[in-house]
């Protein structure tokens, strides 16, 4: 196959609903541009922040050198909002938005709210590039006309700090790049068998006995309600929901260190729902729910219980119950909803709520397909990680899951109607912790997880028709050029990504090796911006 | 499967020739601990630094807190060596040693040469191990009687610096990896179609044009002469070789960007041997010779040449006899073994000398197996690299090579003599560069190389008693609670190797979770004691 010049194609990755481009390439002076807010726009702290960071990251690699040439040159662009409301981005909130970058470098971004406006400076921050031989900014291929608008509502990845801690560095890398991919959600996996590294008010001894600082005797390995808080307000700032995961009741066994009469009290639940659903403010929280062992078989011996079945089914209504008396909706690993859906259809209580989320884990085959699709027709939504499982590799196995399979994707199952696929949400790369620490996490996440950005945010007749040979494969001239370019976008903004294969790339292009032309002072760069990129 | 404490075993991979140990438990003081020369012992600067550098190793996490026991204290182990020579280390060389730690704490150290003496300090370095609780030294399971050597003579692993740059830092770290893995070979697969980074002071011109540093502008991307000398002597401080390969002739376009004339004179080729065969000592130097390709097809238009087996064939016994004039030994992988060889049994003209090294990189399958016994029958010498490929995963196929086969695989082929077999020199996990760049080159190097580290040391009598359940696999007992150990050794000595499944790992326990004890300062760690991590 010939190599493929990057440059050739867009340098967007996912690629917008709908956009139409030129071939004028605009100087970018670094030492000029401005953002100018719209007269209409109403102050927001999310978009000031916003502006204000995007400067730097379109930027990152200082003032250039201009050069003597006579091209037009962007040195502004003009943002509006009509909605300032910047609350706290939640599932189904509006996204799109239209970015103009006109020949004679006129630039207008516009947005029906925040977030959309967020995506926006995303994508133009993408249409800015830095050459490096050149040392200066360019605009290429206008004039540019986009009006973008997410194909499916939630686009997330799921990390694990049960089986490794992550510092709140890496957890915040992860929402960056979350951003950077126009992606919207960070589903925290924060408890499992192996730990419970959440501080609590209400409950301190959770995580004082549950998390690895006590069993390893160092101050570091639990979340203080401060770190919490701090994740949930970097989120916000990025127009990424994060959704706590508390697994229960299956891999429960980390909190029985504290509390052994756990499982006997819902007062208990109650106050801890409260706790948690206050300090995340998404709408949704997860509850696990799948492999349910032992832990349960002990509250069931003291319930008096003796169909694990029923008393699994019981717990799942009372949890959905309990989080609705505080305002959540209740995700759960669709093992949650197949049992409590199969002990309805034998008459034997109600259903889930419709608020209920399902999200499929297990094989993507005919009974995993027809699993989602019962989902949805009974009213409630699915969230598809199936086949998104990113921690495979290396160990016993030895099989990881690859990008064409990501790009390739069926996300809805066959025969719905169109109001039932609305109710199918999206998908989640989950990154499982056990072969993955703050190490390895962002090489195993990315550059994987932009391709599932591309597959959930582009249309799917976008993807078909670049996709000549079908399915997406090594032969596809149009996403691997992209995925080169975001991968060296994803290391120049500090996200250790996975390098893509440079058999693709001309040889001796700056493509090919873009570490060494990384931003001034980029390991001093963390997530944050001031710490290191590892927080220890 | 039942979780497995890590302390349970012994902590050493790999695992000695021979050894005994008690389970007795040694405080080791780090305010008093001093290494003593014997008295025979000659001064060498090798063995000076080594002592300095371990004492600082095993004593990473500072002073302690001295506990107020009564328990037999370890302060200082006595070093003796036979023979001081330290030039440098060479194929064959003798690594033996024995360690002996009694339970009164008298520890002795013998050696015959300064690189069975390195190898010594590692394996009483891995016995003294710091507890993050009691927040002190201590070395367990004493007393200890260990007489070791190794199975096989060559035990590396290769990079590849043509299709990703990798910084020196990153080229240092791999050899402090071989170093606590006692491995003793760096293959450095430095020039290859896509660059030729190495500066020389005969033909600077090949770097200039032919780096990354010139595409893409920058001052990085290539090897200056003083960077491959402190390459070179970094590891001759560890007693690693650093085998340096020129990839001739398939794969050296980007020579011709400098010397398109250059496959027509041999002057050249012989300047550049004794230039690179000067600043790297080891005495093979390694040639490619694999995948030719249309670059010779243009030498052979230019020799006048018509048959390409004929051209490659007279081309690399050229080879030969050049190196040997500058003193050197040939490596090649085992295409051009097998192309002169075949040429040989048809009457057209004389075999490779005997001290040509074949390095297999096919498929170990019987064709594979036959090869390679070919080798070793006609005189000459074999390193395996099939199956050993790490950069797999992630990308298009996605199957990555597993530690099981590592552990398992069968080095020798069958039906050979003793002397024939002892021809079989050892192994190389290679990485090749296209999917690995220095932010990924050591999760995907170690912990697989760790390994065949393993693998390549330990007699396969011991490999074969340990795996009760043959082959070894995800229950294996032994050797998993030793990657387990290796790993966080691995990563607290500053090597970012990838995590080993922890499912194995008792909950909370610190194995699980070897992050959270990192060394003071490690953020600041580099591979050379000072530098970055990352050295950008």
């Amino acid at each position: 196959m010939a190599p493929i010049d990057p440059d050739a194609v867009h340098p967007l990755l996912p690629t917008p609903y709908r956009f139409t481009n030129g071939t004028a390439t605009l100087r970018v002076d670094p030492g000029r541009f401005a953002f100018t807010l719209a007269a209409a726009t109403a102050p927001s702290e999310v978009l000031s922040a916003a502006l204000a960071r995007y400067r730097r990251i379109m930027f990152a690699w200082g003032s250039g050198s201009s050069p003597a040439t006579a091209a037009t040159t962007l040195t502004d662009c003009s943002v509006s909002v009509a909605n300032s409301s910047d609350g706290s981005f939640q599932l189904g909130d509006d996204e799109s938005y239209s970015l103009r970058v006109a020949a004679d470098a006129d630039c207008r971004l516009s947005a029906r709210t925040v977030w959309g406006a967020l995506r926006g400076l995303e994508t133009l921050s993408q249409l800015v590039e830095y050459s490096p031989s050149d040392r200066w900014y360019e605009l290429r291929k206008a004039p540019w006309q986009i009006d973008d608008k997410p194909a499916f509502v939630s686009r997330g990845v799921m990390v694990d700090t049960a089986r490794h801690w992550l510092s709140v560095p890496a957890l915040l890398r992860q929402i960056d790049a979350l951003a950077y991919s126009r992606m919207n959600t960070l589903h925290w996996h924060a408890s499992d068998e192996d730990a419970f590294p959440m501080g609590s008010t209400a409950f301190p001894a959770l995580a004082a006995r549950g998390s690895y600082a006590s069993a390893v005797g160092v101050s570091a390995g639990l979340y203080s309600v401060a770190d919490q808080e701090a994740v949930v307000q970097y989120a916000r700032m990025r127009g990424v929901r994060v959704v706590l995961e508390l697994d229960l009741p299956g891999h429960a066994s980390s909190w029985a260190l504290a509390r052994p009469d756990l499982f006997a009290t819902w007062r208990f639940l109650g106050q801890l729902i409260a706790e948690f659903g206050a300090r995340f403010p998404d709408r949704v929280m997860h509850f696990g729910g799948d492999e349910v062992d032992a832990s349960v078989r002990a509250w069931m011996r003291e319930q008096g219980a003796t169909d694990l079945r029923d008393v699994y089914v019981h717990f799942e209504r009372r949890l959905h119950a309990a989080a609705a008396e505080h305002g959540k909706e209740v995700q759960t690993w669709a093992d949650a909803f197949r049992r409590v859906h199969n002990a309805s259809a034998h008459g034997r209580g109600p259903p889930l709520p419709r608020t209920a989320i399902a999200q499929e884990w297990g094989r993507w085959d005919e009974a995993g397909r027809a699993e989602m699709a019962a989902v949805v027709r009974s009213g409630g939504r699915a969230v598809r990680s199936s086949g998104f499982y990113f921690d495979g590799g290396y160990s016993t196995g030895g099989r990881a899951t690859v990008w064409e399979e990501v790009i390739n994707a069926q996300l809805v199952p066959p025969g719905l109607s169109a109001e039932e696929e609305s109710r199918v949400l999206g998908a989640e790369a989950c990154l499982w912790g056990e072969v993955a620490d703050e190490l390895f996490l962002d090489q195993k996440l990315w550059l994987r997880a932009s391709v599932l950005a591309e597959r959930l945010w582009t249309p799917h007749a976008t993807i078909a028709a670049y996709c000549h040979h079908k399915p997406c494969s090594f032969d596809n001239r149009d996403l691997q050029p992209r995925m080169v370019k975001n991968r060296c976008r994803l290391v120049q903004r500090g996200i250790l990504a996975q390098p893509y294969n440079t058999q693709i790339i001309p040889d001796r292009s700056r493509w090919q090796q873009c570490e060494l032309w990384l931003p001034q002072n980029w390991s001093r760069r963390g997530a944050a911006g001031t710490a290191a990129v590892y927080m220890y």
